[in-house]
């Protein structure tokens, strides 16, 4: 273990036995102080985000790579937005869940108190570093943040604005850390670090999770994998089909909550596949069809095993034909991310089969995809899309950056 | 992966999804014929126990582990017992958590339903394949038991009744299995079947839970490990402090909430060690005491720094003496494995601080850390005491073997 990471490690302890107790109000503050100075500092934050951009031109990286790395005056304007929606969140710490008095006379009550120190591993999105340190802020935990190296510099000046615009209102050293150095064994470590983490977030793509999985000691929460499916079932409706199709998959086909792959019914092919086509196309949406639907496009290439698998956070979206509604859920458990599921049908007992057997974080009938999400939830901000069964599963918000505490007051109880 | 394991993966998966959504009736009735099986069985059930004890004895296991080995006519009543209670409790799956309509019209509710698969791996206690298996069919999961393998007969002898009684009422093959071979590579298979498993829930001492930490890929709950402390502060009244600290180590010495160390204030060593000694010596418990405690004590022997992070679960005690308050908490926050702290004291400061600060599952003024259990916080039977932050802190029943589901259902409702 590096003293570089064990020092993070130490720190972040330290700073969350602070922030544990620290009253709602101070926490407000330093939230509304850093709105402030993220609106302020602008110009400063572009001129670091140049670097990365410039950078990451050089070395070729992805338009789409690109734009989630861009911070521009609306973005910066945006992030202050969320840091203040943040503070204006119910505080969930200390709030008591449950209560009695047990009959030997002592009271049990069940308090939400912070998880602790937080490591979240995040990929090229630089508001990240806002977005979680006020949540993290928020719900009375530290936050170690390890982004991509790619978005390093813009990270660097996010931080720095947090914990400068915090100090002055009470924020420990060590609330807001972030991994500066970028050596890829530093991931190692701080995954394994148990002595002084609580949970690890990783927010990116599968391969991330995948190594985080295999790796990791310190408990984890999946976040981000989105491989969704749309569902068109025999008793669909057609313009229902192809305007969430649309929806779901171009939108905003660089999040997890967009769809990769539309599964049809063999007996919808003729109907929906032509216009489905025209109607995707003119997105600028590239199809890649098994065998038996391609036959009812003109622009589709034919898609592989692979294609099944990929999530591909991109204008590219896989159709794949089925028998029947329960090769439909089948392929889903299999394939999908357990993230967000959709049929299209207006038949009931088949809509009620796939929101009871299909396995997901949410399940929807003639819906899009794209509602899985914190604010549309009703809960404000999120920090991120569990994909897990454990703790947590779809939206994550401040609630979920908690945990429980069980505290007696007595006076000589004993057990017989 | 052996097709062995590999093989009670897929049977587990596929029973799931039938437990998933069997009515609480059918599985109430798989429950109380499955209470009343163990009854009739008795005498087999004995028979095949023998088995393992005369086998633990050659192999000179100790008097506490062939104990915990053991069952008696009062033991299978117990568990027959419990596994009534089981039935009796509401079924958490289908309970609608949360609800709400969507300012677009769809309407977007959380239902709790099952994790899916879970394995357990557990030591010497052959009630719990019972126990464990009642708790997670009530729930709507299957679940893969890995017991130890001295208690192997006893294992089998309680899965092939739990199955038999089952089978009649409608339990699907594959709900409740157990690994009946004893290889240890088994384990490691069974802690990286991402595949086919949702949880891995060890119940066992720290070297088993670290063991599991550090090579499983799937989520795990940590439960069972209990190294808890009990201070003394400045302000204990005596006698208080005699009679839970004797409660909380001798009232049942090999279990998770028993103390292993009391913490004594320097200015209560002369007024209470003396007493306190002889009450602890007459319930056989042996003493190792630090440097000044000690002079205090007539029949204890010096405590090293293996002391302090051993959980005996037997009649053995540390005693270790603090300057203070905060030296206690610092002591507990170093060494306790987060389950159950308790402080006498009269003082209301250091009450609080010690409920603020001290980071535990279950935190106590005044009280014996005897009651973290479920029983006793008003939840029926547990599947353990998670000692971690996520998911589940404290006692764990049927409720912490679930997870939720978004479910909406819209009519063509598209984001943008």
């Amino acid at each position: 273990m590096s003293d570089y990471i064990l020092n993070l490690g130490k720190k972040a302890k330290k700073a969350s036995k602070i922030l544990a107790t620290m009253s709602t109000e101070i926490k407000n503050n330093i939230l509304y102080n850093l709105a402030e100075e993220l609106l302020k500092n602008a110009e400063y934050i572009k001129k670091e985000n140049k670097k990365d951009l410039e950078a990451g031109q050089k070395k070729g990286l992805s338009k789409a790579f690109i734009d989630r790395l861009t911070l521009t005056d609306a973005r910066i304007k945006s992030m202050a937005e969320g840091v203040r929606q943040i503070a204006d969140f119910t505080d969930p710490i200390g709030k008591i869940e449950k209560g009695f008095k047990h009959k030997k006379g002592m009271s049990i009550t069940q308090v939400r108190v912070p998880l602790g120190v937080i490591a979240m591993i995040f990929e090229s999105r630089p508001n990240v570093t806002i977005d979680a340190g006020a949540l993290a802020l928020k719900s009375g935990n530290s936050i170690i943040l390890r982004g991509g190296s790619d978005a390093l510099y813009s990270n660097k000046v996010l931080k720095e604005i947090f914990v400068k615009a915090g100090e002055k209102y009470g924020l420990p050293e060590g609330a807001v850390q972030l991994v500066e150095r970028t050596e890829r064994e530093l991931v190692q470590e701080l995954i394994t670090l148990n002595e002084y983490i609580d949970v690890i977030i990783p927010r990116g793509g599968k391969g991330l999770k995948k190594a985080i999985q295999a790796n990791a000691t310190i408990p984890m929460i999946e976040t981000g994998a989105g491989l969704c499916h749309l569902y068109i079932d025999e008793f669909a409706d057609k313009e229902k089909s192809i305007k969430i199709a649309v929806n779901a998959k171009a939108q905003r086909p660089g999040v997890c909550n967009a769809i990769e792959t539309i599964l049809i019914n063999k007996d919808k092919l003729e109907e929906v596949l032509p216009d489905l086509e025209k109607a995707l196309v003119e997105k600028n949406v590239e199809i890649r069809a098994d065998e038996q639907s391609i036959k009812y496009l003109t622009k589709a290439i034919e898609a592989t095993e692979e294609d099944w698998e990929t999530e591909y956070l991109d204008l590219i979206i896989s159709i794949k034909t089925v028998e029947n509604l329960q090769e439909a859920i089948e392929h889903i458990n299999k394939y999908g991310s357990m993230h967000s599921e959709s049929i299209i049908t207006e038949n009931y007992n088949n809509a009620e089969k796939f929101l009871n057997e299909v396995d997901a974080a949410a399940v929807y009938v003639n819906t899009s995809t794209r509602f899985t999400d914190g604010g549309e939830y009703g809960f404000g901000g999120e920090i991120g899309i569990s994909t897990q069964k454990l703790h947590a599963r779809g939206p994550m918000g401040i609630n979920e950056l908690t945990s429980l505490k069980y505290i007696i007051r007595g006076n000589g109880q004993i057990r017989e």
